[in-house]
């Protein structure tokens, strides 16, 4: 399953060169990450309501080329590892054919303790995915 | 009591005129008015615990002067009315002599249903000032 | 002319309540003029081109009711008072028919000192509405 | 030369977890960087003048524990490789013996064009570290 999501750059998210400023794709990233979510039928609120959450315990994002204000973004989102606890998405950002950035994203389920955890098998991304 | 903090400008605050964002001076009056409370000893937390908490109702912000990267700030923070369940603070963001916004805002306490409500007296803030 | 556009608030939008945070409404607002002056057709690269920009010297919002993640919000942009060298734009938020916030905008055309000026002819906003 | 920031983390910078969100933390390190290039005396601002800039290539940070309002953080930067046109940092976010976080980002010199290039001696940044 890849997804693919759109958005268009807003003009608050450039830095003073006129670019999308880098910590704004980690944003942009999270969004596309629930979006996919979202699509995979993935209950990320009945996951909430029972006690966990997910936290990200590791990005790494290559910068491969600059956005603008009012550039149109695809991001493609994929699970490439995906267990019970955790996985990771491999995550690009694309401009019509220019590759923007890229990342993969590793994160985990955590208890309201912020521990490490496994949810109830109804949590279970990996029934979620084709 | 008016009660004063600065604060540098960070990089990624400015926009691609070089100049900070007019968003992020919001952000820049809601740290300063924390910091006013935590001076008053108002426990922000303990209101919390209790149920309740604070929104914004109405905010009226005049940008004066631009501020840029590295600029050091100060933000006066003044609460010109104040009641058991809401108030007004004035407030005042200079670099040097210049000024480079004011603005008042206009705040309630409200329950957990996010209806305006009547806290416990010991956080009637106007017991904090002189 | 009154110009509507339509978003989505993302997770990070939000604050420690789940509510979007009061400064990303005044980001959405400008994000909504932006939209409303391409409609419009207004040149603003132009613009930028000839030695000017736009700043904005007051802003007025009430908060009256908080949104939250993956709430789709619509929002209304009408230019109540056009002048060759600036205006005022009155934006409204709503969530379905439910306002979640309203505000009057002032804006004026500086040029590269910062200082308020007259524009070419050709970014005589009035000339763009009916 | 290890160079220490220090930052207290604003309501704001939470999200709907109470958490520092974790895009957050890119900015805080970008801060850091340009503290640390400050106190080695190099000229961001020549450099700009001269017609160059530097972007970052790759980010990649583990988060090891979460932060919250309220928090004193400090960030340890150190440049572990240091050539004329880029190099990598690495940096330790801390709240007291606790790592919250810590990342290796790369960077780069590029020209107006954005492209790769060498800056002028002056800006060579192995002259200013010990």
């Amino acid at each position: 399953m890849k997804h693919a999501t759109s958005l268009t750059v807003r003009p608050y998210e450039c830095d003073s060169y006129g670019h999308v400023n880098h910590a704004v794709y980690v944003n942009y990233l999270e969004h596309a990450r629930m979006q996919f979510l979202h699509a995979a039928g993935f209950d990320y609120k009945g996951l909430i309501a029972a006690g966990f959450f997910t936290v990200i315990a590791r990005l790494d994002i290559s910068y491969r080329s600059p956005a603008y204000a009012g550039d149109a973004l695809e991001i493609e989102t994929e699970s490439t590892e995906t267990r019970r606890i955790g996985g990771t998405f491999h995550q690009v950002i694309r401009r019509g054919e220019t590759v923007v950035a890229e990342a993969d994203v590793h994160w985990c389920v955590v208890n309201g303790e912020g521990r490490p955890a496994r949810p109830p098998e109804k949590f279970d991304l990996r029934k979620r995915l084709p």
